[in-house]
């Protein structure tokens, strides 16, 4: 009975695989330069020499591998392994899944990058023993994972969860996916960087500028750093932007009322800074529809690894 | 082996029991009023006796029924088959499912008679043969069904499914749950019939006129019949409501991709009407990300058996 599984997380800079046990610790991770441009046969070639090497590094025998879950960037359809057209590999039609199958003679899975993190999450993170969890990460758009009783939801066409791509502002700031209004438009961290560098340029004495003496280095953290030290322009950037993650999770908490909605993405290192706003105005948003407890609402823990070690239990997924 | 079960779709005027055979087809109806207000325990022996007698009357020994599934207004615990407070039956604390089980020696399922309802029409309605839909029912409100592969969705205080309550417009209308912008502000058959009554009179030469000849006259159907005749302010207040209807049908297929959107209430008598420009809408601002098919875009088919045949195939909902 095979002992250990592998996961990948698969980036468009670097690729890391992790050693994984039966109980979901990771053992040991390895991480290559993913090397793009480069054909898909070579890239299968290093993915496969990269999991024969974390087996090795590890001292464990690759005949005790049960599978290998691989989360990529990009449409994937979970059944089949095959990955749809991505812009960062540039490969159409990538049948990613049978071809590492068959080079390393084992199972592989394969699964989009987010659900693979959010599963991750699941497993042995911020939503491990809650039954059904919403993960958000909070990035150059709005990811979202959602695991119902164990299994990730991923709708008929592999394409469920994406809840970045809900419309909250009917007519509002365009998306790139096509529709007006979308909750990344407004919530996610590259949103919360566009709003600062406008109340920036609006706010020439914002303490602001001490913390970006450019625009072009201003990112999600600057007005948290600037809120910190009393300036009210990034208070009310922050203030703003956090009702607009409120609102959205509020969402999230009325139409799935999970036990657990984790919170990632590198805002989340801000902690209670940010989760008890959005906390209290999701509970306040919330409270005559979801009439026991309300859901927790936490920041994700496993950071970078959430990808390996989700990727590493796909095989609970479905 | 007992061969049937009863459905009951509980409301606050009347209530119906149907017996519904192993392939879930209807065998036969019994409609009684509801008779409020009346004691609980009043309720509960003419409950009994409904079921009883919808029975007898086909022939029916009650030792063979299976079950009996009852679709009530309120917050249900489906674990407990409780009751939370309703202001239709102003009982607090009903204890429903073991009362009416001790009364009627047999389990006794109790649900939400919107779920109810949504999972007649998964098990024998517009979205029999999928594997998950979503029910959407467009009245006073915006009422949703969740059924992901053969259950429903609850929610941990079961609550989940509230998708009338997500906001597509931030800070817009004010609704009873306390939210600024719900969908069903916006969506509901209420929200159509206000709307029109607010452009009736704004336009006093509307052909809305001659449908309504007072406000209190106008319902959802109004501006349907208003539009068919060529009015042009019914055919904008029309056309402005099924964007609306639109835009939150988008957000469930980003959220769910379900293979099927149902689209219930008695405004979806109205066929592809409705239909046609909502799938038109639906399509355009999904089909970046539900980047195969699109959803089947529906309208319900059971009308009022569905809570009584969800009812009764409730042991299949979890």
């Amino acid at each position: 009975m095979p002992k250990y599984t592998i996961g990948v997380d698969l980036g468009g800079t670097t690729m890391t695989a992790g050693l994984v046990d039966s109980s979901y610790a990771l053992l040991g991770k390895v991480t290559r330069p993913t090397s793009l441009p480069r054909p898909a046969k070579d890239l299968e070639q290093a993915l496969a020499d990269l999991c024969r090497t974390v087996a090795a590094d590890n001292g464990v025998d690759f005949a005790d591998i049960a599978y290998v879950g691989i989360g990529t960037p990009g449409s994937v359809n979970f059944t089949t392994g095959f990955v749809g057209y991505n812009t960062n590999f540039g490969y159409y039609d990538w049948n990613l899944g049978p071809d590492l199958s068959a080079l390393l003679g084992c199972k592989v899975y394969v699964e989009n990058d987010a659900n693979a993190a959010a599963y991750g999450e699941y497993i042995a993170g911020a939503a491990r023993d809650y039954r059904d969890a919403v993960v958000i990460t909070l990035g150059t758009g709005i990811g979202s994972g959602i695991i119902l009783g164990g299994k990730l939801l991923r709708g008929f066409n592999f394409a469920a969860g994406e809840m970045g791509h809900t419309v909250i502002v009917k007519d509002g700031r365009q998306c790139n996916c096509g529709r007006r209004g979308c909750w990344e438009r407004y919530a996610s961290a590259r949103a919360l960087t566009e709003d600062t560098q406008a109340a920036m340029q609006q706010h020439k004495e914002s303490l602001l500028w001490q913390f970006a003496d450019h625009l072009e280095a201003v990112n999600a953290k600057t007005p948290f750093d600037a809120a910190a030290a009393g300036d009210a322009v990034a208070k009310q950037v922050l203030d703003t932007w956090m009702e607009y993650v409120g609102c959205g999770v509020a969402n999230v908490v009325n139409t799935f009322e999970p036990e657990v909605v984790c919170i990632g993405g590198g805002v989340s290192n801000q902690g209670e800074v940010l989760l008890a706003p959005v906390r209290a105005y999701v509970e306040r948003e919330t409270h005559n529809i979801t009439t026991g407890r309300p859901p927790v609402i936490r920041a994700c823990m496993l950071r970078n690894d959430a990808g390996v070690i989700g990727a590493a239990a796909l095989a609970n997924s479905f």
